[in-house]
C-alpha cells in the first residue's frame, strides 16, 4: 500500500534484464557507445522526428533544466503554472542551469495553464522594455502538477499564443507515457506537432532506476545543450547503463504498458475513493488528491499506507496518492478497505 | 585490448547482484532510504570520520564541482595543477558550480604539484586586495592526471601550505582505489589525517555504472551541499539504485580487489613495454603514458588494441594506456606481442 | 512639466559645485581617498551606525543587487511585493548577482506588504525541505512602487517576522528621504531599529547624477560586499566624484529639504487632482497614479506635460505622476490648469 | 609628482563645464535623451561605423566584462595576456558576466601577445570535443598592462589568428586614446579594420570622472548587450551625466590631446631614467617599469613621489609609473631630480 510516490517504486525485471545485457565487454564511454546511439535512434522513431536530438541523463531536474536554459536566456521569463515542479520542487534549479532566469508562475485550473491565464501573463511580462526581464519560454507539465493532463489541442492552444509573441515551448514529460496513456496520443502528437520545441522525455517516474531523455526538434541546439549537459556533470561516462534502461523499457511497448497500469490503478482507486472521501481533482492519470474527514490519516495509516498528507482546511485532512506500475489491485482494495475502515 | 580507459569496462557481476537486491519493495526517494542511509555509514566507518557527511551522486564531474562550490567561493581561485582533470576535462564545470571562481594552474611535475609550485601560486594570487580573485581552495587529484600517485605526506605537505592561506582542501577521487593501492594508505590516511577536507570518493572508474560520494568531513557544509546538489539536477529520486552499487563494491573489500587488480595490470605492461617504448612518467597505479617508434599505432590498432593516442614531438607517436578491473593479463600479454610485431 | 519620474531632473547646483571642489589634486582610486572616507564617516553618523559599513555605487540597482545577493544566497527566495521595483524593473539584476536566487512575491496593500501576506508566503516557500528554495531574504521598498510609505513601525512588523524564520532584511531606499520626510522618522528609526539589515541608501532619484550608498549594519559581511561590488564592475576608480555628490547633497540637510520639496509637490497636485481624477494610492511622497476620463491625455499632452502612462480599465486613462526637488508650484498649477481644459 | 595611476588624476576643467552644460532642465532617464544620442552619434563617426552599436557605462571593469559576455559563452574561454587586466585585476568579473568562462593566460613578450603564443593556446584549448572549454573569444589590451602598444598590424595579425578558429576579438581599450597617439593609427584602423568585433573605448584613465563606451561593430547583438547592462545594474537612469563627459572630452580633440600629453611626459621620464634606473619595458604609451637600486624608494617617497611599487629580484627595487593629462615637465624633473639625489 505504498502510493508516496511513482519514484518510491521498484523497477520491473525486464531493467534489470536490459543492464546484464549491456553488461557485456567494453564500450566506448561518454554517450559513444552503439547502446545509446540505438537508444537514440529509437527515440527518434518514436517520436516520427528524424532530425530531432536525443540526449540522456539520470534525474528529471537535470532533463528540465536543461532543456529550459537551452531555450530561455538569463534575462528571461519561463512561463510555467505556479504550482509547477520546475517552479516548487527543483531547489532553483532552472534558476541556476539559465543563469538567472525568471520563473513566472501562470495561475491554473486543475493543474492547467488556461489559454487567458497564460495571454494575460505573456502581455504583462516582457512589456516594459530594458527595464523588465523578456518573454523567454513557456514550459508545460503533462501529467499536470495535479494530476490532470492535456491533451494535445490544449497543448497546442499553449504553444501557439507562446509562438505568437515568438517563445519556443518545453514539455516536462517526467510522466509522458502516463500523459499518452491517458489520451492516446503518440509521442509526436503531444509534442512537436502541438509546437513543443524540447521535451523531458521521462522514464524515472515509469519503472527506471534513473533515465531521462531530452528530446529538441531542431537540431541547431544539439551542441549546445550537450555542452550544457557535460559542465552541469549530468555527461555519464558509463552511457550505456543510461541507455540499457531505456532501451528495455522501449521493448515491446513496455512503457506505455506500465504507464497504462499505473493509470489504471489510479482510476480504480479514484472509484473507490468516491464514496468516503471529495477527489480534489479530475483523476487522469496516476496522481489523486483527496479530501477526507479528520482521523482518516491515523486509520490508514495504522493499516500501513504510505502517502503524502497535504494541508486542508477546516479541520478535515487531504492527501497526494501516486500509483505505479508496481500498484497492485490487490494494494488499491486494501487501501479502500482500510479508508472504509 | 581494451586500454582506452577505465570507464569503457563493464561492471563485475556483483554489482548487478547488488542492484537485483535493492531491487525489492518500495523505498522513499531522495536518499531516504535506509540503503542509502546504511552505504553512507559504510563509508564514514571506511574514512573513520563518524561526523563526516557522505552524499551520494552519479559522476565524477558532479561530485568534484559540488565539493569544489562548497569550498571555494564565486570570486575565489581554485588551484590545481595545470592539467588537472577539474582544469581540462569538465567544460567549465566547477566554474558553473561555483559562480565563477577561476581555477588557476598551478606547475606539476608528472602530473604532482610541487610544494614550490603551490607556495609560489599562493603568493602570486590573492596579494592585491580586492582587484584581484581571492585564494578560494587547493584542489588535488589521486591519481594524479600523469597517472603518478601522492602518498599522504606528499598531501599533507601541500595541505599545510593551502591552511596557512586559510585554504582548505579538496581531493579529487576519481581513482581513489588505486591511489590506496598503490600507497598501501588507509583512506583517513589520504584524506583528513592528510589535511584534506572534502573527496570525490569515486566509484565509476573503479567498476560501478555511475555512483561517486561527496564526503565531507566538517558537517557544517551538510545542508548547503545538498541544496547545491538538489539544485544542480543531482539528487536522484531513486536513491537506492546508486547506493546499491557502492554497496556491493565495499563488500568483502571488493572495491579494493578491482583497483589493486588494475594497479598489477598495469605494472604488468608498463613492465613489458620497457623494451620498446619510453614510458613517459612513473607507472604508479592504472594509467600510462608511453612514446614509441613511428608505425607503431598501426600495429597495434591491427591487432586490434583500442587506446588514445596523444600528441608526440619528433615523427614519433606517443599513447595513453589505462587499465581496469577487467583487465586480463592475456590481454596485456597479446597487446605486448602486438608491439613486439 | 515634467512629471515623468525624478530621475528626470537635473541637479541642484549644490552638486556640481561638490564636483568642482572635489576635483583639486590627486587622490587614490577605487574608495582609498579622503573624501570617501568622509562620506563613509558621515553616512554612518546619520544612522547612528558606528560600526555599519558603507559602500558607494552609481546606481539604485546595482546597490539593491548587492545587498540582496550579501543576503540571500543562489538558492534563496527573496520575499519582495509582488510589484517591487527589485521584482519588476531590473530586468532580473537580484537574479543575477545572487546566482540565481528566486524571488517571491508578496501580495500588497496600496504597495505595502501586508503581515498577513508576508507570513502566508513565508509559510508556503521553504517548506518542503530539500526539494523548494529555502527562505532567504525580505526586501522593503520605501518609498513604495505605489507612492505610500511604510513608517519604523510597519517595517518593524515585517522585518520581525523575517526574523522569526531567521531571515535578514533589505531596504530597498530608493527613494529614502522621501520616505524619512513623509514620516518623520530618522535614518535609524526607519532601518537597523526597525530591523533593517542593509539599506540602499539613494541619491539619483533625489538630486544627484548618479550616487547610492549600500548601508550594512553587521560589519561582518564588509568584505564579501566589496569583492561583489569589484567582480559586477561598481567600484568606481574616481570614487571622489560619486562621494562628492554625497558629500555636498548632507551639507546642510540639503538632502531632506530636497526630498520634503518633492513630497510638499506632490501634495499640492495631489490636493488639485481630486477635483477632477481618482488618485489611486494614498499619496504620501512624491509619487501619484491617478485615473480620469479619456481625452484627458491629450489635453495634458497638448499643454506639454510629459508623464508616464498607465493601462487603465474600461474606457478611462490613468497615469503615474512624480514630483522631484526641481518640480515648481508653478509647474504644479499648469498642470492642474491644463486638467480643468 | 603623483605617478600612480592615471585614475588618480583630477578631470579638465572642459569636463565639469560640459557637465554644467548638460545639467539644464529634464531629460528622459536610461539614455533616451538627446545628449547621449548625440555621443553615441559622434563615437559612431569617430570609428567610421555608422552600423555600430555604442553603449555607454561608467566603468572600465563593466565595459570589458559587458563584451566580453557579448562574445563569448558560459563555456567558452576567452584568450588574453597572462597578466591582462581582465584576467588579473576584475576580481572575476569576466567569469561573473559570462556565467563561468574561463580566461585562458598567453604568455606575451612585453605585454603583448605572440601570434606564436596565441595560436599555440588556440590549438591546446578547445580540441577535445565537449570535454573542454571551448574556444570563445581573444580579447586585446592597448596600451598593454606592460605600458606597450600594438599597431594596428599586429592586431590584424592576432585577430586573424582568432577569426580563422571562428573566433571573435575584444580590445579592452581602458588606455585607447593612449594607444592610439603612440601610433598614429585612427580609431577605425585600430579596431574594426584590424579585425576587432568589441572595444570598451575608455575614458575615465584619460581625464573623465566614470564614462567608457562600449563600441560592437555588429549591431546584431545591440539588445542583448543592453539588457546584460541592465541586468548588470549598469543602465545609468541620469545617463546625460556620462554622455556630457565623452562630449566634452571630444570636443576640439581634448581626448586625444589629453592622451597626446600624457604620453610625452612618460617619454619625458624615461629618458631621464635611463641614466639611474632600468626601464624594463619599451616605453610606448603612458605607463613605465623600471628597476633601480635598493634605497631609492626611500629617497623618491621623502622628496613627495607616489606610485606603487613592485617586486624585483636580488636586493633591487622597482617601480611602475604612470603618467597623466595632469603630469606637468615640472613634476617629472623634480622626480628625476629626486631619483638622482
Amino acid at each position: 500500500m505504498h502510493f508516496a510516490s511513482d519514484n518510491t517504486a521498484p523497477v520491473p525485471p525486464q531493467i534489470l534484464a536490459a543492464l546484464a545485457r549491456a553488461n557485456e565487454g567494453h564500450a566506448m564511454g561518454y554517450g559513444n557507445d552503439p547502446l545509446t546511439a540505438r537508444v537514440q535512434a529509437r527515440i527518434r522513431d518514436l517520436f516520427e522526428a528524424p532530425q530531432a536530438e536525443v540526449h540522456l541523463v539520470s534525474t528529471g531536474t537535470a532533463a528540465n533544466s536543461l532543456a529550459l536554459a537551452l531555450l530561455c536566456p538569463p534575462w528571461g521569463a519561463v512561463f510555467c503554472e505556479a504550482d509547477a515542479h520546475v517552479m516548487r520542487d527543483e531547489c532553483g534549479a532552472p534558476e541556476f542551469f539559465t543563469g538567472g532566469a525568471k520563473l513566472v508562475g501562470v495561475p491554473g485550473r486543475h493543474g492547467r495553464i488556461t489559454p487567458d491565464g497564460l495571454a494575460e501573463a505573456l502581455a504583462r511580462t516582457g512589456s516594459s522594455g530594458v527595464h523588465g526581464v523578456q518573454r523567454g519560454a513557456l514550459s508545460l507539465t503533462n501529467v499536470t502538477e495535479a494530476g490532470t493532463v492535456y491533451d494535445p489541442d490544449a497543448i497546442a492552444a499553449l504553444t501557439a499564443l507562446a509562438r505568437a509573441k515568438g517563445l519556443p515551448s518545453h514539455l516536462d514529460g517526467a510522466r509522458f507515457a502516463n500523459a499518452l496513456a491517458a489520451t492516446g496520443a503518440t509521442p509526436a502528437q503531444m509534442t512537436w506537432k502541438a509546437g513543443i520545441d524540447a521535451v523531458s522525455f521521462g522514464g524515472t517516474k515509469n519503472g527506471l532506476m534513473g533515465a531521462e531523455a531530452v528530446v529538441i526538434f531542431d537540431p541547431a541546439g544539439a551542441w549546445e545543450l550537450q555542452l550544457r549537459r557535460k559542465r552541469a556533470g549530468h555527461l555519464a561516462s558509463k552511457m550505456r547503463y543510461i541507455a540499457a534502461q531505456i532501451d528495455g523499457w522501449l521493448d515491446d511497448g513496455l512503457w506505455m504498458t506500465l504507464a497504462a497500469h499505473a493509470n489504471a490503478m489510479a482510476a480504480r482507486l479514484a472509484q473507490g475513493l468516491q464514496a468516503r472521501a471529495t477527489v480534489l481533482h479530475p483523476v487522469e492519470a496516476n496522481m489523486i488528491f483527496a479530501r477526507w474527514p479528520a482521523g482518516t490519516h491515523a486509520r490508514l495509516k495504522a493499516a500501513g499506507a504510505v502517502y503524502y498528507e497535504m494541508p486542508a482546511p477546516g479541520g478535515e485532512e487531504a492527501a497526494r496518492l501516486v500509483t505505479s506500475w508496481s500498484t497492485s489491485g490487490a494494494d488499491v482494495d486494501r487501501f479502500l478497505a482500510a479508508l472504509a475502515g
